[in-house]
């Protein structure tokens, strides 16, 4: 089976073209677990099939290294552009993608024959308490609002948002130091929010830049979470600490990313795709 | 630049064929930890150049994932003769690998065209203390040899032996319940063993079928370790639960290997050697 591996901010992902291919349904869940064994495998962590759609100009699936679908991936969604554009499934720099959680609007950008940055359009934020989900009093935005931890000693502000997936975004003051790893999992299972919560911090730099750790539901720390990148931008404007329409330069872990908050409402992320190997899986 | 990754037992590394590239010796560090990265390389535990050799039929040189240069590997070996047989670098199934610890004579299994196991000759285990090394009373060799944990209450016989490594091997009734986790750091750091240990524990099911469990030093609990799988062996016939001359089927966390203590004194060591895929790696 030819494979394509590809990375967005140390997000990798075993790409396979559906247009070579046709799979059974059944075979796909274990397939993207092999695939995704280091050990035994070729080391990621997942697959994306990407295929012909019947909606938008491809459409891509992405199967866990557990084996389960997802709905979406920021990272792995710049990776299926760029394949999908230098592979010709599709013509044009500017194209739709078709997802479990909707279609996606993205456009590659090329200079001088070289792919520089992949821009995907990951839709509107939702805001809204019952949105979030989260529970509490008031029907409104959850905007700093104060949140204790379970010592009773530590505490701070929790700005929600979700961008399809529910996130908690705190601001601090130095990202070096930010409690991810002792905050991230009592936040994460806080039974307020019936759907679990990723958990963000942020150290504002200055209207335009800001550092970003994420601690990721069920996955704890990772080096990028491209969702949690654009709530953090959503709470950094809510917050006044951005603007809404002015791109934002996001360090993560993994690099960087840009995001605006568009005056549309609509939140675009920048950053890049990249090819690690191309190459023949031999499967069982 | 073309690669190939292989496994044994899980034990899985990059094998890029120096017939067709020529490395400056300063690239291959930071070009094994690169390809070795699962986020943003292909994922693996190294990078294995296969080349000629002046002294021997093929050579084969290791690099770990952190960029340092290893001495040997039992599954890297495995994987080294498959490959350099299945593409043509030596034309007969017996060869000989040069690696950094020495010669070693390796022959390839082929059945109907399919190439089904390997067998390397591991040398000859070193038994005498001060050649483990090992310190305590006595320069004879260490065969249940009574040891006490930290906690002055648990306690086992231990036998060493050096395959060009230290191991210290100890007897269970259930490997299920084999202590690798609590015992192994311990007996691993502990001062007598001036170049540190690789710990083992055996059940003995037969004398021709042991089960094995290890800790090896610097990395932990590992699916697969080739030279204590040959220790284990080494020490059941020291203990009188094998024979020397008889293969011994050992059951390990990542397959299986057999191995036998030869009557001439070398240890041959037999198991798989699996190609994942082959592919091309996009360099910077």
């Amino acid at each position: 089976m030819e494979f394509t591996k590809m990375h967005g901010l140390g997000n990798s992902y075993i790409y396979v073209n559906e247009y070579n291919y046709s799979f059974n349904e059944e075979e796909l869940s274990p397939l993207a677990v092999a695939v995704s064994d280091t050990n035994t495998g070729i080391g990621s962590d997942g697959l994306i099939l990407i295929g012909p759609s019947t909606s938008c100009d491809v459409r891509m699936r992405i199967f866990n290294k557990d084996g389960s679908e997802a709905k979406n991936c920021g990272n792995g969604l710049r990776c299926v552009a760029r394949y999908a554009y230098e592979h010709g499934l599709v013509s044009e720099p500017s194209f739709t993608i078709e997802t479990k959680s909707g279609p996606v609007s993205c456009r590659v950008e090329e200079h001088s024959k070289v792919i520089s940055n992949v821009t995907v359009d990951m839709g509107n934020p939702h805001l809204l308490r019952k949105n979030i989900p989260m529970q509490g009093k008031g029907e409104e935005r959850v905007i700093a609002e104060p949140y204790t931890l379970e010592n009773g000693k530590d505490s701070g502000t929790l700005t929600a948002v979700s961008m399809g997936n529910p996130h908690a975004v705190f601001f601090v003051d130095d990202i070096a130091s930010a409690p991810v790893e002792s905050w991230g999992p009592q936040i994460e299972k806080d039974e307020r929010f019936p759907e679990s919560v990723n958990v963000e911090f942020v150290e504002v730099v200055s209207s335009t830049e800001v550092h970003f750790r994420v601690w990721e539901r069920g996955s704890g720390i990772t080096q990028a979470c491209g969702t949690g990148a654009c709530a953090a931008v959503v709470a950094s404007v809510l917050n006044g600490h951005c603007k809404q329409g002015e791109p934002v330069l996001v360090h993560l872990l993994g690099g960087d990313l840009t995001i605006t908050w568009t005056e549309e409402g609509t939140v675009l992320m920048t950053g890049p795709a990249e090819d690690i190997c191309t190459g023949f899986y031999i499967r069982d």
